[in-house]
C-alpha cells in the first residue's frame, strides 16, 4: 500500500560504523529483529527522544546514557517495552550489559531502542544469547540489513545515504534508516531514526544540527496523531573522516544534507503510514507564527473527515475550512481564508470563488500526492509564518490493520 | 449500526409549542428536511452555540437574534449554509423573512438552523414557497416527525421526554430532539439539538441550567474529534405552564432533568454515531482539575488506535496508556496510573498487575458498552476532580460513510 516509495538498493556505508544482526524471534520467529550498530571510539552522539510521558524504558535508558561517551545502540523490533514497570526497566539494563560484555566497553555506553507491541515484557531469554555472539559478527556494510531487521508494521524497508562535498575537496558520508507506519505524531522525533556520518563533529554542534533537521522532518509528520512512547532519533558521527564544525564552511552543507535526509526518511514514514494510499503535504501560510501555521496544519491533518475525504479522493473542501476553524488558534478571521487544491483556488477570501470547478479539484484529488494549501491572511495581515507538513490518508486498510494487529 | 438505541415510540408534546414540517427536496426529494418550531408569545429561549471560527452564517444570525424575543426556529437537513459566505448570510435571512411572513411576526424573532454538506449555496427557491406554507399547517404534537426531518447521516431518529414534579402538585413537561452522527465533537452544543419546556422561566435561569446541562452532555461527547461550523442546542420555556426559576424549591429537579435529558440526546448521537459499533465510556478520575480530566479523556477518546482496538475487542491496553502520556498535561507521573476496563483493573500504580488476565479484558470489550477506567492519581495525590465522556469506535463502516457521503 505504500505511496510511491520502494527500499533502497544499497545504502552507504558509513567509515567508523559497524552492524550486527540476528534473530531473537522477539514476536516471532523467522526474521531478524536485534541490531547493534557500533561507533568508533571518536564517535559523538546526538539524540531527540519522545515527549510522551510514558517514555519506555529504553527511551529513558538511552536519553540517560547519551552523555557517557556511546559506542553502541542496540536495536529490537517486536515489542516496545514501554508499559513494563521496574521489570522493564532491569530488562533494558540487561541487554546493556550484555553488549557491553562482547564489546569490551561500558554498559553506560549502550543505548537501548525498542519498537513494537506495548505492555508485554521482552522475551530477554532469547535475547541474551544472541547479543553475546554479535562481538564476533559485526559488518562493515549492513545498513540495509538494519533497516529491515527495525521494521515492525512498515511494508518497505526505508533508509537514505548522501555524500557531500564539504569544500577543500573533503568529503563525508551520511546514511541513515528508519521505521514507523503506525502511532506516528512524533512530539520529538520519528519512531526510531538513526543517521550516521563519518564526519567528527563536536556533539553540541551534532546535537543542534539534529534538532534543526528533526523539526523540519519527523516533527512535522503525522499518521494518525499517536505519539508513541518509544520515539526517538539519532545521529553518530563517528569522527573517522573530516573534521567539521559550526563554524567550519561546509557546515550549512552538512545541516542541509542532514535535514534533507531527514525528511527523505519521515516522508518514508508517511508513504507508508498504516493503509496509506495517498501522501499530502499541508502547508500554510500567512501564519502569526509558526506555531500557529503548525497546529493549523496538524488540525486539518488529524481530521478523520478531511483523511476519509482524502482517501475517496473527493474535493470536500468544507470538512478543510470546518477543521481550521476549530484548530487553537486566536481571532481567527474567515475573510482572510484561502484554501486550494495544489494549483486549484477553491476559497479565495473566505468565499467560494465563482470560477472554481469541482472537476478540476477532483482532478487534483484522485493523484497519489497533492498539496492542500492554506493561506491564513493572503495579504500578509496576520504575519508572514508558514510551516509545511506529511500526512496520508485514512482507508479501509488503516482500520483492518489495527483492528488487526497483535492477533 | 446504531449501538443499543432504538427510535422513541413517542415524544410528550409541549404546552406551548407547534411544529410545521415540510419538504423542499434540499438535498434530494422524497422526505422531509424543513422543520418549524413556533413558541408560544410568552416564550423565553437559550441557546449555546459552536466555537468554531468559522461558524455558518445561520448560527450566527441565530446568535444575534437570540436576545430579540425570539417566537420561532427554523430548521433545514441536507445543507449546512456553511462555508457560503455573503450569499449563505442572504439566504438565511430570506427563510428568516419568508418565516416572519406567514406567522406575522418580525424576522429579528426567527432563529434560522442548516445541517449537512458545507460548501454549497442553499436551493431558496424550493425553500420559500415551502415555508411560506407553514403557518397554515402548525401542528401541536409532531416532535417525532421534527426529529426525523432533521436528521442527515443519522440512522435513528433521536428525542426524548420526561415529565417532571416541581412541587405543590405541579407538573412541567420537558421534550427535546437532537441529530448529529459525524463531524461530532461539540466545543459548545451538539450539531443540533432543541428541548422545550412548558414552564415559566426567566431567559437567565434557563441559559444558565442550559450551560450546566450541555457542559455534562453534548460537551462530553465526541465521534470523531471534529467540531462541527454549525452545532447549536437551544433551550426553549413556552411558559404557559407553571413559573419557574433558579429560587424556586423545584429548580434542582428541573435542572437534573434538563441534564438528563441532554444526556441522553447526546449519548444517542454517540450510540448512533458513523459507523459505530461499541459505545464507550471515558471516565477519568484523580485529576488536578476538570479541564485536566476532560483533557486526558478526550485525548484517549480521539486515539484512532484506541478507537480501532475497540472495534476489534483488542484490550491493547498499551494504546490507552500511549494516549494517556501524550495528554496535554504537565508533570503527570506514571507511578500513580491506573487502567481499567470496568471492573477488571489491568494497570495499578503505573505498573502492569500479576493478577491481570487478557481474557477478562477481552470479555468486556466484546460487549457492545463498556467503560474505560484512568485514574491518574488514585490516593488523590495530585487532586479530586473527575470527567466522564461518551465516544464510539472507528469501524471499516466509518471509513465507507465519509468516503462515500456527498456522492
Amino acid at each position: 500500500m505504500a505511496v510511491n516509495l520502494v527500499a533502497p538498493e544499497h545504502l552507504l556505508s558509513v567509515p567508523g560504523t559497524r552492524w550486527a544482526i540476528g534473530e531473537a524471534a522477539i514476536k516471532k520467529p523467522g526474521r531478524n529483529d536485534l541490531a547493534l550498530l557500533v561507533l568508533d571510539e571518536k564517535a559523538t552522539v546526538a539524540g531527540v527522544f519522545t515527549q510522551n510521558v510514558f517514555a519506555a524504558a529504553p527511551v529513558q535508558i538511552a536519553r540517560a546514557h547519551l552523555g557517557q561517551a556511546p559506542r553502541a545502540l542496540l536495536i529490537n523490533s517486536g515489542n516496545a517495552n514501554a508499559g513494563t514497570g521496574k521489570t522493564g526497566e532491569q530488562h533494558a539494563l540487561a541487554c546493556c550489559e550484555a553488549v557491553a560484555q562482547t564489546l569490551g566497553i561500558r554498559a553506560e555506553q549502550v543505548l537501548p531502542f525498542s519498537t513494537g507491541v506495548i505492555g508485554q515484557a521482552l522475551p530477554i531469554d532469547r535475547m541474551l544469547p544472541v547479543i553475546e555472539q554479535f562481538g564476533a559478527v559485526l559488518d562493515d556494510d549492513a545498513w540495509l540489513d538494519a533497516a529491515r531487521a527495525i521494521m515492525t508494521t512498515d511494508t518497505v524497508a526505508k533508509g537514505a545515504s548522501r555524500a557531500v562535498d564539504i569544500g577543500d575537496g573533503e568529503r563525508i558520508v551520511l546514511t541513515g534508516i528508519a521505521k514507523g507506519s503506525g502511532m506516528i505524531c512524533p512530539n520529538m522525533a520519528t519512531m526510531l531514526g538513526f543517521i550516521a556520518t563519518d564526519a567528527a563533529i563536536p556533539q553540541a554542534d551534532l546535537q543542534a544540527a539534529l534538532a534543526a533537521a528533526n523539526q523540519a522532518s519527523f516533527n512535522s509528520i503525522t499518521v494518525d496523531g499517536d505519539t508513541s512512547t518509544n520515539d526517538a532519533c539519532m545521529a553518530c558521527a563517528t569522527g573517522v573522516g573530516p573534521a567539521l564544525s559550526a563554524d567550519h564552511p561546509g557546515w550549512p552543507m552538512f545541516v542541509v544534507a542532514l535535514t534533507d535526509l531527514a525528511r527523505e526518511l519521515a516522508c518514508a514514514i508517511v508513504r507508508d503510514g498504516e493503509g496509506a494510499t495517498k501522501f499530502i503535504e499541508l502547508s500554510v501560510t500567512g501564519a502569526a507564527s509558526e506555531d500557529e501555521a503548525r497546529a493549523v496544519a496538524f488540525t486539518v491533518a488529524h481530521s478523520p473527515l478531511v483523511k476519509t475525504a482524502c482517501f475517496a479522493g473527493d474535493p470536500n473542501w468544507g470538512r478543510i475550512l470546518a477543521a481550521v476553524g476549530r484548530a487553537p488558534v486566536t481571532d481567527l478571521v474567515i475573510d482572510g481564508v484561502s484554501i486550494a487544491l495544489d494549483d486549484v483556488a477553491i476559497v479565495t477570501d473566505g468565499q467560494p470563488r465563482s470560477d472554481y470547478l469541482e472537476a478540476d479539484a477532483a482532478a487534483v484529488m484522485a493523484k497519489p500526492e497533492f498539496t492542500i494549501h492554506i493561506g491564513l491572511s493572503p495579504d500578509q495581515r496576520r504575519g508572514e509564518h508558514a510551516a509545511r507538513i506529511w500526512t496520508s490518508d485514512l482507508s479501509y486498510e488503516y482500520v483492518r490493520i489495527n483492528a488487526e494487529y497483535r492477533s
